[in-house]
């Protein structure tokens, strides 16, 4: 059983049911989710032992983000209690060609005001295997920012593995600091790039298109820079709407470039968080298997994630080792 | 701000959730429809002033009427009470092979008993861009037709522009008129026509085919006979299944043919009301656009409802547009 | 085990849930009811065979009302299918001192329009031994009356025990009868009268108060006039508001005067169909124990009834004697 | 019909159903609120013209609050769009002994940073009779409680009406300013004040008890150090629990002191918003009818939002006249 | 009208809704299934007289039980009551690749528990035309087995047609009897076959593979054994994933081999019982129809089945005819 | 912080919403519950660390159950999986006169079979401060018997404080040991008597009322017999109806008498497990008040569970005191 430690905001998620639009029914559904948190569940689904640092307002909105994550599994120890709110989006679900609006109340949150000094990282990284961190958190403020840098060095030094997800988010970095230049920096105490040429671009200023050939160059270009980075494993997607999708996962681990096969999600239940479910399965399988089958084990799981609702993935290691081993014909299970 | 005036019974539609049959459960949804009423609708939602005229019974049901329509931004200020009540439908929604079926309760509808000396024409045109009625109407009473048939000439007599889709549906026309006739009458007074061989061959007694050359030999036959018609309005239909539709518009404007490309609805949340969507897309594109945009803006429109819970397509202008600038992938909007 | 025939008006109940106005939510749910019915339900959960005659709308929603009183175990191998619409009616529920409200669109209804010939009153009247109406039904349409009427006769004819409810509604009588004329006439073919000062006043033009001495002469004067009534049984009600209701019955057999003890329902579940759960208590209790146990009978039946949503009384027989044997504490059972 | 001003924010309530904890179901059910918007819809279902000035986030959100005000007849035209998030608090539903509990998403809310200069104050209050103000507005922020002032100064102006509810909020009044300062300099430029010894002594620095003596007492200093007042009308309530309360309501009008019935909620529905559909009756009272019988509708007014679910009182004026004339037995309308 | 009598365990079915798992929401939905009762109930809705025999628990479930079998038009006068509980099963939808997962609960049911002597078979039996059986039976306990042996033995001496289908299903047959031994004592007594090269090679020992020569051989082979079976009536299935299915039929009657069209099912909304819908569409279509019109109606009400939520198929015998004239469009019917 | 753990099974709660019956809708809420289980959670939500032991099925309802415990803050850490299914029960819950309906699925639950030499005893009561254990878990099956003797053997060697709910269920007790036999020498191993005259009866064969004077008694002569036993905590309970309760506690500390103030529950929302709440409360109060205080603890959190939704009270340590300190008005909290 490996432990990981988790470290990002999370959000209620708030939504009318099926594809309504908010104004059309006063029913209401949530979920908790957060890019990190939604990785922590993920890995405790599969087995592992997982723990989640962020802060939360001290209401009974906070007291029920506790719950949920212990119901999943997830250590709540070393969660901050804040005056603040709670961050929260609404979401309107599409499909077809209709897409998904989120909007979103998160820059007033508990986690943007967290105390980088109210972390004891210490405690919270005793006997890690693995930490892990997204580039929503040094997006959202200044405090997240510090309390995600202190975290990181001290994990470094540690020697505990970091995998980084550094998705730039536009909407973001709001309080003067430029993405480019933080993200570069926290990339370096990393040892796992989850991303591609995307990503690699807005690093390193350069303009790789999505072929596999691009993505290779762009991934010698970032272990170059950074040669702490062991492994660069990127997804891609191809939506034919906001119903259908195909996805492929390709790694390049220094020496080799690897591709798995696509899956297809003829009917997409609920995109949120699939980036995360491959985060989570990448994580779980390079703690637990060889680069090639963590890679599929990655995409296998993302793609499962497309049939669960909420934002969190919640199969266990066993369906998607079912799915990676060919059974994708989905029968019923009694 | 264009202003927009419609006519028609507005009917509560009644059905158990998902693909539940009637009587497999207990729990309904209900929404407010009415081909004319779910024309202002979508039109207001474009951001156009509109006005809808109908009677309504004078208890609960027709408040919820007016608040609905009023939240939906269609002023209801002349709106007629009734002591008949309101008419109604039941729906079961099927899919892939199986149909939805609808269980009728309008015959003795405030709607249909409406005193055409009631309304105040003149005041409801005032200032108006765009009157709008399909042939639903005149098949449901006498006293609806008169009314109609009323506002038709006012309309004109200002200079107003109709729109007519005269959709022929044979379960109608029970007081002992025919719908030929009346059509015709009323085609007469009309501006643009929102229809294709089905509807003319209906009117003119002709037998065109679904075929492009036959719709352009029948629009040019539709347009001699009424000069009055400046365009012609088709919109064609495959259905693989309940499930799964494509679609595509086509337009003879007296000199020129023109067709969009196909939209394909992979997986339909909602079929009803496609056509009503389609015609205020028409609606407001001609409106604020040229023949070709309109043409494109009113697929586009039609495509997006099949994707919307309920009788009225709730979309923005802005997310109409997207669609016609090839934007189908439906990617999450943050 | 008796075997009960009903006669009467099958009604959709349509209301949003809890205490919310139509306005305010679209989740709706549904019940079928209508007086008659709602005895024949009773009577059937009480172990009676009963059979209930009615028309019904020719489409999924009249297949509904069938599945409906099969499911709780009343025959409707006699039901007539129409295609006029099944009647229903809104229903908004209030509490303290807010009134429920009730919008109706029975007017043009399958049942209004019932052929009085379709009936086939000697197969449906077969070993019968209680026939049961209400003034309920031939308020409704001439053909309502007149089929009520050719029942009522026939049962007379072969020795039936009938039970006459004559509830006078002054919102209908819409066909240009007089309630009084019609309901004395159907009233002298009966056995039992459900009913007390205030139906006795409508029928004989008295002017008795609710005293008990009141309740006995005028009882006195009804079954003067009327030889074949042999016991008058009515009930009293005091409403502290909509949510805390205190119930008492009271008879007159000709000879004896008896009133039950008051049962008090603090907190009313549904107040819907309370006065039929009384009359299917009565008839239960008439044909099975003496009258003053049947009265206690149809009284807690009543009480029982003010517990259970819907329009129909659910509970058995066992309940009902349990609440007569004074066990009113509601103590759970395993 | 009257023309009556209300501004304030908005809030979103969100809460599980019935008596859940938000961590036992992950169903919510949502209303808006907000007190002075409550006291809008309430003047609206009276039958008066309301408008209510406010800010709301620039998304489906906001959106969704707009078509909630117009649903229930409130012109939102002057509503403030911006790209702060809508306000909103979540709610778990007490009962008995056990209080609900509100947890607030407030201080960053859209109306905390409304722009005192974008509301256009002449266009807003033209042919206005009325003007509502709360102590909550300018508890909320510097901008708000400057918006408010503007708003007052050129109500005063144009000599429409005033009502003050200068309800004290102890967790609110963040922004460095003293509630007492600013409300007493609110009251200056009011005319109606709703309100008791409560809200008096935190006012005047006083400490006058509930009593009906020291009830007059304080009105009457109130009008002394305020002469613009010309009413003091408070609402007394008696708490049994959580789900039985008694009210009354009370009035000194510089003169003479009157004091309504007592009414009893037995079984009350929904607590949130009682006292905003008191102030909606009495401002509805004092705008067509005496003191007395303002002060008996208010109350009754209040009495019925106990039974309505959701901030905001639902019931038409025949509704509250109804019960001012003695009918509390809740008994069914039909 | 044709007389069926089906002998089977009910199942209650207990599922989260949609696509969630157990643990995401305390929301559930049930409905009874069983294959055989799930038969019946086909069978009724094709408007046969059908009877259902089995145990059911002595509370308030078995008497729900026999509430819906009523209420979908099947006879429950023979069902025994039990103090066993009711067998149930949980169910988690899948979706895409995604397996669906049932968890049973009905080792210790009542109908594992019944007395073979308790069933009247001479009654159950009087004018049957048709009696169906499954492996499911056998498979459950001893008491099981022996009851069906005697209600075949019964039917058998009647000339009653009896359909099997002898489904294996390895996680049952745990009472310490070979399913291969008793499943060909139980065909031996049977007439019509519902199975294929699976089952025939689960019963002879033998290894024939799916491919139409291999069926026809087996079913020569089956036929050889036991003369008694006059046809032998297989469906096959391509599952792209859980949601998108492709069904054929085909059959063997000794002398042809027939095989219906192919049905695309692209959007499954109910996997479940769709092979019981296949045996009800064969016997309805043997009793009415020729071979090859039985085995495209089975085919037919199959592909039906996946549209219908719930373990029966509610669809009428117009809706199968309907599709196998062609009609696969599912446009609506107004 | 005090650890505390508990012995029991967990049932799994089904009910119909609101106070319908099973067969009125297939719409259905779960909770998981248990006696023990729900003084586990309970005590968790005071803020004690507990451990609660058990055995669920190895299946998704079994994964279910561990998630709601460690929502709830309970260790799940040594509960043992079990091919037998999870016991549960289904509950309609009744109103005023109408009892609440209980009917279980528990007889071959994986509790029933648990394996006495799978609980690692050790382990589970290291560090412990209390144990619990009630007369339901002896009731069940020889195997839980066995497993709570041992229990109680080891936690009685490790001097852990060992509280006794005896209650005595007549529906249970069916594998051949007599109730009072057992119940005697279990209690002979515990510290704390949670019961009364009833419990007291049954076990010493004695025939004390509810008295006071009775209730001294008794406890004198079970501590008599018992000198382990320290106290006797009874409560009492009024029930005017099934919605309408009061209640009063009382203990015999071997030297004084105490009684509680009554508590009155004027609206009951879920009276299931409101002795578990009180046991509780007890247990919470004597590891950290003095004995009156405990008792006065106990009551409270047993009124306020009245007003919780499911088995298990969900309220704070502070919301208790909150009513002891006599805060009964149920105001909100903001």
């Amino acid at each position: 059983m490996k432990k990981v430690v988790t470290f990002g905001e999370v959000l209620m998620r708030i939504a009318p049911l099926g594809n309504r639009k908010l104004k059309q029914s006063n029913q209401l559904e949530y979920y908790f989710g957060g890019t990190e948190a939604n990785v922590a569940i993920s890995l405790a689904q599969f087995g592992n032992n997982t723990k989640h640092i962020t802060a939360v307002s001290n209401d009974f909105v906070g007291d029920a983000v506790k719950s949920y994550l212990q119901k999943l599994g997830v250590d709540t120890g070393l969660i901050i209690d804040s005056y603040h709110p709670l961050g929260l989006y609404f979401l309107e679900v599409g499909a077809v060609m209709r897409s998904s609006t989120i909007a979103y109340n998160r820059s007033n949150s508990a986690f943007c005001h967290i105390d980088p000094d109210a972390i004891n990282w210490e405690k919270a990284l005793e006997d890690c295997d693995w930490f892990h961190w997204t580039g929503i958190t040094p997006a959202l403020s200044l405090n997240a920012y510090k309390a995600l840098q202190k975290g990181l060095e001290i994990a470094n030094q540690k020697g505990i593995t970091i995998s980084a997800d550094p998705a730039y988010r536009s909407g973001l970095w709001n309080y003067g600091h430029k993405a480019k230049d933080i993200l570069n920096q926290l990339v370096e105490l990393s040892n796992v790039f989850i991303g591609g040429p995307n990503e690699i671009n807005e690093l390193l200023d350069t303009s790789f298109s999505y072929e596999n050939e691009d993505f290779i160059q762009a991934s010698k270009l970032l272990i170059q820079k950074y040669p702490n980075i062991k492994g660069v494993f990127d997804k891609t997607r191809v939506s034919l709407n906001a119903s259908w999708h195909k996805i492929k996962a390709r790694l390049w681990n220094g020496v080799d470039f690897y591709e798995t096969n696509e899956l297809e999600i003829t009917h997409v239940v609920d995109r949120i968080g699939t980036g995360d479910a491959y985060a989570a399965g990448l994580i779980h399988g390079l703690m637990h298997y060889d680069n090639q089958k963590a890679l599929q084990f990655a995409n296998a799981a993302c793609a499962l994630k497309h049939t669960i609702e909420g934002d969190a993935n919640l199969v266990s290691e066993a369906e998607v080792l079912h799915i990676i081993e060919g059974n994708l014909s989905g029968r019923i299970k009694r």
